[in-house]
């Protein structure tokens, strides 16, 4: 392998128009925007005009056999993320994916099986989050035992504020058939990648989801969801697209430990200087009543830090982008594995799953029944064809 | 009636010795300590050296007839609050119980039937917690529509850490048999009923709860409960005793505006300048964007307020003996009826007979089905007899 990797962008909207800066603009080492790809010829002269010389296609299989790119970028809508992706890694070129991996468990597992098929092919999904140091250190911390096993986790994001005007700006957005989804298929993403690969994946999950609850969408602008990791550990995640004032709260209880992250930014990371149930041998209730109260020196009990972070989504962005062509020349090992994209897919569809039957899921559910699921409301929705 | 009320407390132990101390001592304006009563004789020295000149009954019947006392303050195990209550109740004696109001609905629902054939008597119960100004202000602000509707709630609460030292303390804690359950009976009915006095009672709930999970205990020590409101709200409350550094975190999220309470002390309160969906009218993505990075001035679209209480538990506790004695005497409105007692009570059955049925559990579900379930662990366990 040369050691510049000639990228393709694959759908020339918001991000991919941003990540086509990020290379154009030498902003990623071992990485060169090669060429340009929408199915909107409107997007020709836009790219022609920002990026000099790169060529532009508006026929993918075109792209894909130019010999112009080792490397896509796929950026297009959800549905097709893995329908592009399967096709780029036949002809034998590395891909990164958008989050999400793709709408439908089934649809995810047939692009893990091709990627599976080709293990000499880097891919990679965008997982940007995983690039904020505050994650990377909380994911180190509960990976290497300093916390120990997990208790308790709880996330509530409802950072992600979107008005009404936000789903009126295209027909697809906030539809079963153009988006297959809402808060958990376009903004939670992240959180539901972040939650399993610090947390571990759940064995079920029981849901409420409120479709259309504030806002005039056949999908779901709101959340709650109680999952069980199995041996009594439990969690919860709470989202929504209808708080203005929204909350970002994510705590982990271990059996060693505890960690609380506020907005993404905080991490008090409170490690005890024996597990939890040692502490509690020999002590005393006098003892215990003034350490509830705040009377008791707190030291021989545990440890507190505080880790704070400031980090951009555009380094987040990069850092993916650097990462995924460190992988492809010298085999830097990948911060997110295109593969592990079907845990967050599967998530969210047991989440759905577990609304519509009004019962606890497990994780393991059949991939054919969310599908026929999802296409019954694709249906009844009637704007775009099933699946 | 007199302006002193006659108060017996019935039961010396710890709480029981600390309500007499406050009357006794003069705290409590129209209430004088007239009687104590325990079954276990040794108190009678205990309290006749204390409170010089007060009678000591061992025979509740006997206090109950002795014409000693207008009013009993029942702090006995849970289990016997009712019958107690009851029996004071046909004596025509006012009645204040310690939290819970019972263990089961069935027996909460007897007496309340017979206070509601009492209503020249006043019936209260020890929700200490409603005393604390930070939760009557919240109260109002929510009560008075301030923040409108509710959308989503959740309360973490798991600052009750109690190490295995508690539960061996005495043979009837952490049993089926003699406490009736573990974190929801005798930690967190304080917060369930803060939650549904301020949020209003769910329609139904799902939980996880974990028995013996990090205790050895055959009751709970941590509980996931996802509750629905009705009309797509929801809420979550999560609580637990081993989390040494426990968290206490109330969020309400309203139409109009929101409310996050940390550690019962601080309340963050935003009220909207619109409902929220009229604020999302007309607003453009460029200043949606700017107003989530934080460079939008957000005056015109909301206010936020930090409200701070300090309150202690032995002040809340004078508060409701005082607001007792003052309903008694003199008419004023009951801050904790007792009739509301039975709420805290059937949102707790109702959570345990969920992770039973691993089911959702509408809060109307049958009070017999209740104590046939619990009588069941009651037998299985082998310690107490059945109910």
């Amino acid at each position: 392998m040369a050691d510049r990797v000639r990228a393709g962008i694959v759908g020339l909207g918001g991000q991919g128009l941003a990540y086509a800066d990020l290379i154009a603009y030498g902003r990623i080492p071992h990485m060169a925007l090669a060429a340009t790809f929408d199915v909107d010829l409107a997007k020709e002269q836009v790219s022609k005009a920002k990026y000099l010389g790169v060529p532009f296609y508006s026929d993918y299989g075109d792209l894909l056999q130019s010999g112009d790119v080792d490397a896509v970028i796929i950026c297009v809508p959800h549905y097709v993320h893995p329908e592009l992706g399967i096709a780029a890694l036949k002809q034998d070129i590395h891909v990164l994916i958008e989050k999400p991996a793709g709408v439908y468990s089934k649809q995810v597992n047939e692009l893990n099986a091709v990627a599976g098929s080709k293990p000499e092919l880097t891919f990679a999904i965008m997982f940007n989050q995983r690039h904020n140091p505050l994650y990377r250190e909380i994911k180190e911390i509960v990976s290497s035992g300093q916390i120990g096993g997990i208790r308790h986790t709880s996330w509530i994001i409802t950072t992600w504020w979107r008005p009404q005007v936000y789903y009126d700006q295209s027909a697809w957005r906030g539809t079963w058939g153009g988006e297959g989804g809402g808060v958990l298929v376009n903004q939670a993403p992240h959180q539901l990648d972040l939650w399993q690969w610090i947390c571990g994946v759940p064995h079920s999950v029981y849901a409420k989801v409120a479709y259309g609850f504030r806002r005039n969408i056949a999908v779901e602008d709101e959340v709650t969801a109680l999952v069980d990791y199995g041996g009594g550990a439990t969690g919860v995640l709470v989202t929504a697209t209808h708080d203005l004032v929204g909350t970002d709260r994510f705590e982990i209880l271990g059996d060693n430990g505890k960690i609380v992250v506020d907005n993404s930014r905080t991490a008090t990371v409170t490690r005890l200087r024996k597990p939890e149930r040692q502490l509690g041998e020999g002590i005393d209730m006098p003892t215990v009543w003034r350490l509830l109260g705040g009377q008791e020196n707190t030291d021989p009990y545990y440890t507190s830090e505080v880790l704070e972070f400031e980090s951009t989504s555009s380094a987040q962005h990069a850092g993916v982008l650097q990462n995924f062509a460190a992988n492809i020349v010298n085999g830097e090992p990948l911060i997110a594995p295109g593969a592990e994209g079907i845990n967050g897919v599967r998530l969210a569809n047991a989440i759905y799953l577990s609304s519509w039957k009004g019962a606890e899921v497990s994780l393991d559910f059949d991939d054919d029944e969310y599908l026929s699921e999802l296409n019954r409301r694709i249906a009844e929705e009637g704007k775009f064809p099933t699946r």
